[in-house]
């Protein structure tokens, strides 16, 4: 990698460790994982994610209590405002980081086309 | 998303796209494009690949004469030198690219562990 490009990296991690969106997210991360309960709901809610992911991902079914019991999961979630929070705040990030994925990689889709086209 | 951010991103594509990587790509990529064997072998190849890539995602069987026709595709654009230095030219910048994004994306990696952890 040249030191422009090596160097312009860093400068956008430092930015983005520096951004009101990143910041957001580790305040809102650090107040779930202090609170016990809120800690416990959402890591329950991640494992259920992850593991119908992978099941999907691998081609396996999904059961009808599968889905019911991420449904519950989810909504059990979405009544705690901590992770109501951390869960918006990913959001948030999430789009930043999309906006800048698609500006850097600009000559990449000139080149080959819009993704999925 | 802040002025900061949106800067340095539009910086990054204009130094990834003076990129000796980038600049290569490009010409491997008109040069195969120019020559209709090339093109058409490269071409045969990007299908069947995309066509396999959307069945295992699906979940879908891949049957043994499709893997055959693959590997045959695969032996095919690996003997001609256009569509070899392209490729090469493909994976040289794709390294970059992951390289950028390990370097942008740290902050994350921080805050929730590498990933497939
Ligand atoms: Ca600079
Ligand atoms: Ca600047």
């Amino acid at each position: 990698m040249s030191v422009n490009l090596h160097d312009l990296s860093y400068e956008l991690q430092k930015a983005l460790r520096e951004s009101d969106e990143y910041k957001n997210l580790v305040a809102y991360y650090d107040a779930v994982n202090k609170d016990e309960s809120a800690n416990q709901l959402f890591t329950n809610f991640r494992d259920i994610q992850v593991r119908l992911q992978q099941k999907q991902m691998s081609g396996q079914e999904i059961s009808q209590e599968e889905v019911q019991q991420a449904q519950k999961a989810a909504a059990l979630v979405q009544q705690n405002p901590k992770i109501a929070k951390l869960m918006q705040a990913e959001q948030q990030l999430s789009m930043v980081i999309a906006d800048l994925n698609k500006i850097i990689m600009k000559p990449l889709e000139e080149l080959y086309g819009p993704m999925g086209s």
